[in-house]
């Protein structure tokens, strides 16, 4: 017997019918002995018309009463699936953020989670009983709800799973696990039967979506085992294994790559300030204004200075934060003291992302070869202790990572291709 | 300073432009001085739309997840009324049934109100806010959800206005008051300034359908002035006066009139026994197993033995209720011991009610002298304290309704008449 959190997105949830496979693969796991907590997300379009509504009513609405509409979404799935699962013959009561409770902060609109009251719960759960949860939603001090910000179900399955100290947490989603990059670019790409946490929380921060960061960092701190299947593949009754995202303690030597996954990313933006007095200060009287602003700069590059006592310096952030960064830095052009502004949308970040970079030298060195050969010009580079990212030309994007990904040895057997 | 209730139903909050009228009609009363405390229903067809969601998910759904469910609808309206209330600067919160809390019987689906606490509401009304507050859903005694059964928004306004110790109850609905009969079949219908609580009761009862009924017997039980009003003819900013309803004692004699108002229902079916056996006991046999099955019968005949030792017994029940009692008398049929069972959905009530009856012979009268006159036969006849009800043949309903209002003295002049 094992005690189990299963999570269920807006994808799975879309509909009764849709509801009534999500019960029967409830179903399969309680039929086993196991102890087995849903988290539920809205259905599929529900939290972006709820979303809309507030926005209608006022462009500035109030946080809480924003929160107060949009958890409405995951109250109607959770009833729904309850329902679903004792049609089949399966006790099940759904659990609202409120009546656990799950305590949140109070910023509304994008609340953590700070506990979960699991004493009625367990008891639930002893009782055989299956609970349902509303992912997204909490309750903060002033017993006012709350929700936990868009994606927040992942983070609210992670967190339940970490407070019943569950077995293991399954995130079912509309792909079947984490792959070694994007198969849309590259059909040789393979699922990874595992990968670790660390390295998972590289591949979401640039671009691999398949959980939200959050979610990814709160199982790593409490030690949750993730594991990220399809809701989908089921025909036979039988679940396809997925993706286990674990600690690194965990994956073997033999099994350990030295590259893990790709990612790339083009939502980034690159700014380029000329003529920057080449002085002490000078930097941080460009970012200073940024980080005030709430913008958050990825990658930076300090030109040497070309001529007498300036330079030019070059960073990205994100490309929904291009207008808002232009304006900063023009009001700020008197205290930075640069030249011209140049920016350019038409980026990529390309990011190799492995732990066994960590023992390994010459794993950067492979992709800038890599990328020389085929004439793409790196533009910025950063890394981190597991990551190597590189910005280029986003017409070579699917280039960058197909060669990569073969350089690294990714690619599956011939045979094994989709 | 008065202290008022208002409440929208859902044709009032359907949508955002819907919703910002509502706010603009609240600003009026807040402004005013007033303290104020806003129902809402959820947006028109919201709660069918969850309530066929459960449908779906299980026939046989509970009702507990059933209220999680639908009270949903609710919960979206009340925060997007004081999103729309803070844009036009009137301070305003949402309070959900449980924050109140409206704590409620635990017969979910059709729970009945309590007792409401409004401690925290008095303190957020004292400084000035405008509450607003789900209609239809409450609190059980194990801290779920419950609902109040379709149309208890009007019960929930009602009992908000009885624990707050309101001034008024406003009820906006998409009609603009309470007529002396179905304006659709009288042109020459009046609007009534006043109604008794008592006369409300019937003239709803019987198919005036403005208020739902049980918040009419909560309002006479708990002596709150309610005033129905119309939410769509405000145009210039002013509203037009409804009909208040209230106790008898607030009717002044000039104003009292014999007749207040001419209802019909067609939502009623004749049942005939043939035969029934003229001995004691017998119509017991009858009655009993259809109440047992929950069936209310009305209108009750039995003719005058017409040969030796048997007799004919007719009665009413709701249409909707017809199959089922043909299936409960059919097999009672041993110990009622009747010939036939014959059965009529064709006919129609017409009622006319008034407190004034109370202190004038000969109205009953006048109502079966105007129907013969013409030609129109009387199945059956029932009486209260305060309202004259006969079954007719459906075909003749709006012919009865118009020769009545004429011979109460009903119709509007001439040159008032749409």
């Amino acid at each position: 017997m094992a005690r189990i959190v299963m999570k269920f997105g807006g994808t799975s949830m879309a509909g009764i019918e849709r509801i009534r496979s999500v019960a029967a693969r409830v179903k399969r796991e309680w039929e086993a002995g196991n102890e087995v907590a849903v988290v539920v997300s809205a259905m599929a379009g529900e939290t972006d018309r709820l979303v809309n509504f507030c926005r209608e009513a006022s462009s500035l609405y109030d946080p809480r009463e924003y929160d107060v509409v949009v958890s409405s979404g995951e109250q109607v799935t959770s009833g729904l699936l309850a329902i679903a699962l004792q049609a089949i013959g399966v006790p099940a009561r759904s659990w609202l953020g409120w009546q656990l409770p799950i305590r949140t902060s109070d910023g509304h609109g994008s609340a953590r989670i700070a506990e979960i009251d699991t004493t009625a719960l367990n008891a639930s759960l002893a009782n055989r009983e299956v609970a349902v949860i509303p992912g997204f939603q909490g309750l903060a001090a002033g017993e006012r709800v709350t929700t936990l910000g868009r994606g927040g179900s992942d983070t609210s399955a992670v967190a339940m799973a970490a407070a019943m100290k569950a077995d293991r947490c399954d995130i079912y989603t509309d792909v079947d696990g984490v792959y070694t990059t994007d198969p849309r670019i590259v059909p040789r790409a393979r699922k990874l039967k595992r990968v670790t946490y660390e390295e998972m929380l590289e591949l979401a921060s640039v671009g691999a979506k398949v959980l939200q960061t959050r979610s990814v960092g709160l199982a790593m701190k409490e030690n949750v085992r993730v594991q990220v299947l399809s809701s989908f593949v089921d025909e036979d009754g039988e679940a396809e294994p997925g993706t286990m995202i674990v600690g690194e303690e965990e994956i073997g030597d033999m099994e350990r790559q030295l590259i893990t996954g790709i990612a790339h990313d083009k939502n980034e933006a690159k700014i380029t300030l000329t003529s920057v007095p080449d002085k002490p200060g000078a930097v941080a009287s460009i970012f200073a204004p940024l980080a005030e602003a709430g913008i958050n700069v990825d990658m930076i590059i300090q030109n040497i200075a070309h001529n007498a006592g300036s330079t030019d310096v070059t960073f990205t952030v994100p490309s929904a934060d291009l207008a808002r960064s232009i304006d900063v830095l023009n009001r700020a052009q008197g205290e930075i003291g640069f030249g011209e502004l140049v920016h350019d949308t038409r980026v990529a970040k390309i990011s190799i992302v492995g732990v066994g970079m960590r023992s390994h030298a010459g794993v950067a060195s492979t992709m800038f070869t890599t990328l020389g050969e085929r004439g793409i010009n790196i533009q910025a580079i950063s890394t981190s202790e597991i990551k190597v990212s590189v910005l280029i030309e986003e017409d070579y994007t699917e280039l960058a990572v197909r060669v990569l990904h073969t350089a690294y040895g990714l690619d599956a057997p011939e045979d094994a291709a989709a």
